[in-house]
């Protein structure tokens, strides 16, 4: 257990270690054995830079896209995967064909860049990202991501004891810009059903309207670059980004994310949290993993908890619902009011406690007993997260109708979900308790 | 049997009647108890017409509704429930808060409506619409519909055998227009694991930008009606839409609607149709399907098949996946091209043959044996439906974000519904089978 705490473990940790007797996870559908194409190797495919990558031939997302050009024109693909898609970037699908049903507010949304798909790679290369320089910032980020990445995995493994992580690399297409990724996923664990850990590190140039689907601080940006209407906005991100859904509905969900995102060397921010979404109120897990971030915030700015937890409470509205995805954590984004080297420390910060703030949670609940109508509840619960992301990321939503990396991008998406019509929990039960926080959420710390 | 079959039943008809002998339903969590609110008689609330509404004690939907004020400011409502939702009108929120996140695009997709919410009623009024005269045609399309959402309801009971409709009845809010409509769903049925069927009947005054969101040729109704910018169009319509999923995964799911629009009596439109949405390819069962819908449109206009069962095919498509929804049927809208009354009489026509065209199918399937892996299969697809009509049905997503009837609008959710990483059909395999066609629509008949 010590394994997986971090270096701000939170007092409330040495709770987490009993282990419970009974295990009854349900697992209706067992997952099938995942196939992987067969791989070719296609020099002329890498980037600008050092690194050689070896391309999977016929991937499901080409072939994907192929098929699609019998509906509509093939579409421009997202600049990368769901990490920049969390990140919202926007997006633009080209020669689109006259559709049956007039597509105004699609139109609209599509004012962005002009991208081809992604291709895998049969193994990952050792650096994304094209600067030569390791000290620079873009390669620490994408250095320090990736070995967050990693930690996260082999702790998620570890707890789960059965389920490994599954490892996809993919590449931009040519002419798409440069950059790449790698998707982690784990499915049909014992402790979880579904845990995905996306590492995305692309560059090109965007249009402007993009931009102002990836930051409010759009005007701001452009105006300091001295860009004219119509000039395209250089960029680079790197982000990882993660959904964990375990199968006990005691055991809650946890996403986080953390990105950099660059324009020149004067227009940069950072943006990213790490939030919590439990079927069930457990007020000292609450206190626990809101306390280990509120002291990773205050070590590094007094001020920072309240702002992110606030922030994360506004941006996780199911707003068709009038309730929250879950239970928050923290959020925050266009970060760059200081020394970027402090932000990324604040980042590393975050990333290096994810594990402390999580795992613990899921350890005390792993062997939790539940009920049908426990589990059924957790079923919901997913609906709604499903809900949220498909309609309220714009990450996602551009992602996907871009043709991004559809499978990183929903990753995020829980294996099984549940819809029942008006169905509302109980008066005073436990389903209803946690739904009022749902509704006006509270502190915890 | 034969009560199942309308006036214009396919010849394959006589072979769907082979019951067969395994039933394994699998349910794993059983449908919940629905519980009613209960009512109050407001006879403030009626509208400016005779029927008396009697309308509910504190919905769910005003109570999310009123929840939801802690995180943003409360929202316009959809100008009607699911029907509308279906019709694609686009919204307006207001006095929104400045959000944490841009939402540039969301801003720009809001361009619609100032409206309330919706109240629950404790019972359906026999006429919703306002018009005096019954021989409107306003009026008979409501009766239409209400006959068709009877007709509809009673034939999935009988074929069911267990579960009966619920029925809700709503009205829309003081100052959010005139209208309201009647939700009817069956859940947890032998058979179907939910359907409904939900009929809109609503008029008021709407932004020409929601007028842009409800029809391609907004420009030519506005140009018409000699509406200056920012006038309001003034509207009425009257729809039924309905989603059916059944548990075997031998039994399609099936969706339709059909609506009347008016904006004044030189500027109205009929839209619709009816399309099925297999996991497994049978043949036959889509012949039957198609050519019931083929000899219907044939009846009207020979052009109307192939005109419609190609928008079909364009409409409900998954566009990020490259492949349709499932094996289409027919879809039409801004029908306006000769007497309302013909177009009346073949949506009639059209919504007649629904369970003609369905229930058959059912009744063939409805004991199938199945695997695990095909239930899985089954729920896989599902989660592509929900894909589908969360990110590309515009009416769901801006009656969700304005806040309609959001139980209503989400009943064309499935129960449940999955989502796994990267999976893939096994090529030569029957789930391989289906996919080629969702990947390349063609003729049935």
């Amino acid at each position: 257990m010590s394994l997986l705490l971090g270096s701000i473990a939170a007092p409330v940790v040495s709770n987490y270690a009993a282990t419970r007797a009974t295990s009854n996870s349900v697992a209706p559908y067992a997952a099938q054995p995942i196939q992987k194409p067969s791989s070719v190797s296609l020099s002329a495919l890498q980037p600008s830079q050092v690194h050689q990558f070896t391309r999977k031939a016929d991937t499901s997302t080409s072939s994907a896209q192929q098929a699609s050009s019998s509906f509509y024109a093939p579409v421009g693909a997202f600049l990368a995967g769901c990490a920049v898609a969390m990140a919202g970037l926007a997006l633009r699908m080209q020669n689109r064909p006259q559709p049956a049903i007039p597509l105004v507010f699609e139109d609209t949304m599509f004012t962005a860049l002009a991208i081809g798909g992604t291709q895998e790679l049969t193994e990952a290369p050792p650096v994304i990202g094209k600067d030569t320089d390791p000290s620079s910032l873009r390669r620490r980020m994408e250095a320090m991501l990736r070995k967050g990445q990693d930690k996260v995995c082999k702790a998620i493994e570890d707890c789960d004891g059965e389920a490994k992580f599954r490892s996809d690399a993919w590449i931009r297409e040519e002419g798409a810009g440069g950059g790449g990724g790698i998707s982690r996923v784990l499915a049909g664990g014992k402790v979880w059903e579904k845990a995905g850990v996306n590492l995305s590190v692309v560059w090109g140039e965007m249009p402007q309207g993009a931009l102002a689907a990836a930051t409010e601080k759009a005007p701001e940006y452009i105006k300091n670059m001295g860009l004219k209407p119509g000039e395209r906005v250089p960029f680079f991100v790197a982000a990882l980004s993660c959904v964990m859904h375990p199968r006990d509905p005691h055991c809650p969900t946890m996403h986080f994310n953390y990105r950099y995102f660059e324009l020149d060397k004067d227009n940069w921010w950072f943006g990213g949290g790490t939030d919590i979404t439990p079927a069930y109120l457990d007020e000292e897990d609450m206190k626990h993993f809101h306390g280990t971030y509120k002291k990773v915030c205050d070590k590094h700015d007094k001020d920072f908890y309240s702002k992110f937890k606030k922030w994360a409470d506004e941006y996780f509205v199911i707003k068709h619902r009038g309730e929250t995805r879950g239970l928050g954590g923290i959020f925050f984004d266009d970060l760059n009011d200081r020394d970027p080297e402090e932000i990324f420390k604040f980042c590393e910060d975050c990333l290096d406690n994810v594990v402390p703030a999580y795992v613990p949670i899921i350890e005390k609940h792993r062997n939790d007993p539940f009920t049908e109508e426990q589990k059924r509840w957790q079923l919901l619960r997913r609906g709604r997260y499903a809900e949220f992301n498909l309609i309220y990321d714009r990450g996602t939503i551009f992602g996907l109708k871009a043709g991004g990396r559809i499978e990183s991008i929903l990753m995020t998406i829980p294996e099984t979900a549940r819809w029942e019509y008006n169905q509302q929990p109980t008066p005073g039960s436990e389903e209803d308790k946690i739904m009022q926080l749902f509704k006006n959420p509270r502190e915890f710390v």
